[in-house]
């Protein structure tokens, strides 16, 4: 993995579900791992949401971890036979898929005596030479091929895991933002924003209309990884929210 | 758009919004569309949330309206500068991005005299030949181009909107599911609930873990278009329940 500080490293994640593509299931992974990500200095740059179907998940993760300098996969690791990710991940790179010594160890530690059943054993079958990534909560690892990161999809499990991960991530510069909140509509303020956006191009500024408590208003979003930057932004936008008296909340 | 009823009908969601990929907000349109979509016969297959950078809207518009029935794209529309869906959406069709006659009438309605400024007719300004998704709550109508379905990205607007919408899709047979949930843990139902699947191998089988007020436990969900299917692996399921002393909870 390159890692050149002067540029931006990227990640994508593929959340590999029937259950949340089929709307049983709200996800909340992508947003615990692209927070975390982003205070490793990685960006999200793409999500995809695909079902369990062996040659769609190696197509998608042969395609992306060479757009992407992370891919991180959740779900589809376990024992049952809908957990097809640690087959697919060995497909994508062309590995046996095959019993992981030192994860069967850590499983059969895990487990009471002659309660490591045939259903546990195959959560340590996956590509050869794969790192684990280990799991406090639960006994059953995680693993790494390359630039590939898989996780299971149980939020209370991937984030426990996800602790123990932030030193095997090279991240670029950190993304800084700053929020200012309005009591306005968006259709006031579009024209001199996209003024300050246009003078201000490497600032990503974003714009999201919200209606809570009653209340409507406007988020406008800083993103740099230069503070002076976005204060520079921050002054232009407050020069014209002061002119059109809007009112800035919380 | 062709309808064979003996064929699955198929969507996928395109999630257009620098917000969601930073982690900065929850998706929940991706839910609400499923499982408005499922209630009419159509299954969402795929998923992807991208940024908003015209060329990367553009590609995968043109990839994902070529592979499914139905596409959806929601977020981007609006007043201000990072709303690119409409711009990107002509491009992508080859069309010209231009003034709609009766998206204008519609908001130039819509606002009090004096009020229809430059930033809200933006909001007329789409794809040729679109045909508009009326807009219930705040007049700013999404559109349909062929079958490229885009709606904005605030839940409330987006929901009020897809009302209106049942009319527009034909969809095939309704994909019917049954949830069983039993007091047990993946490893001890793996085995035989692979025999179950193997033996049904066209209803989709799927197993999730939970873990809820203290309580642990794994859903099996069984979906099919076909409510006898569902019944046989019900039946067989509950075979080997019984057979272990698993209890179903609710």
């Amino acid at each position: 993995m390159t890692n050149n500080k002067s540029n931006k490293i990227t990640a994508a994640i593929i959340i590999i579900g029937n259950e949340i593509l089929s709307g049983r299931t709200q996800d909340v992974n992508l947003q615990h791992i692209s927070l975390w990500l982003n205070k490793l200095g990685v960006r999200v740059e793409e999500v995809r949401i695909i079902s369990d179907i062996e040659n769609r998940i190696v197509n998608c993760v042969n395609e992306l971890r060479k757009k992407f300098n992370y891919v991180f996969t959740t779900g589809g690791i376990g024992p049952t036979h809908d957990d097809i990710t640690a087959k697919s991940i060995s497909k994508a790179f062309k590995l046996n898929y095959e019993s992981h010594e030192e994860a069967f160890s850590i499983l059969e530690k895990y487990y009471k005596t002659g309660e490591f059943n045939e259903g546990r054993q195959r959560m340590a079958i996956m590509p050869s030479k794969a790192k684990l990534i280990y799991n406090p909560t639960s006994g059953a690892p995680g693993f790494i091929v390359d630039n590939v990161f898989c996780l299971p999809g149980v939020p209370s499990i991937l984030q426990a895991m996800l602790g123990g991960l932030d030193n095997k991530i090279s991240g670029g510069k950190i993304i800084l933002n700053k929020t200012i909140n309005l009591n306005t509509v968006e259709s006031k303020i579009a024209k001199p924003l996209r003024e300050v956006q246009e003078k201000n191009k490497d600032v990503e500024i974003g714009s999201y209309p919200f209606f809570r408590s009653g209340k409507i208003g406007v988020s406008i979003v800083l993103r740099s990884e230069d503070q002076k930057k976005i204060d520079k932004c921050n002054n232009e936008i407050f020069k014209f929210v002061l002119k059109k008296n809007i009112i800035q909340i919380n």
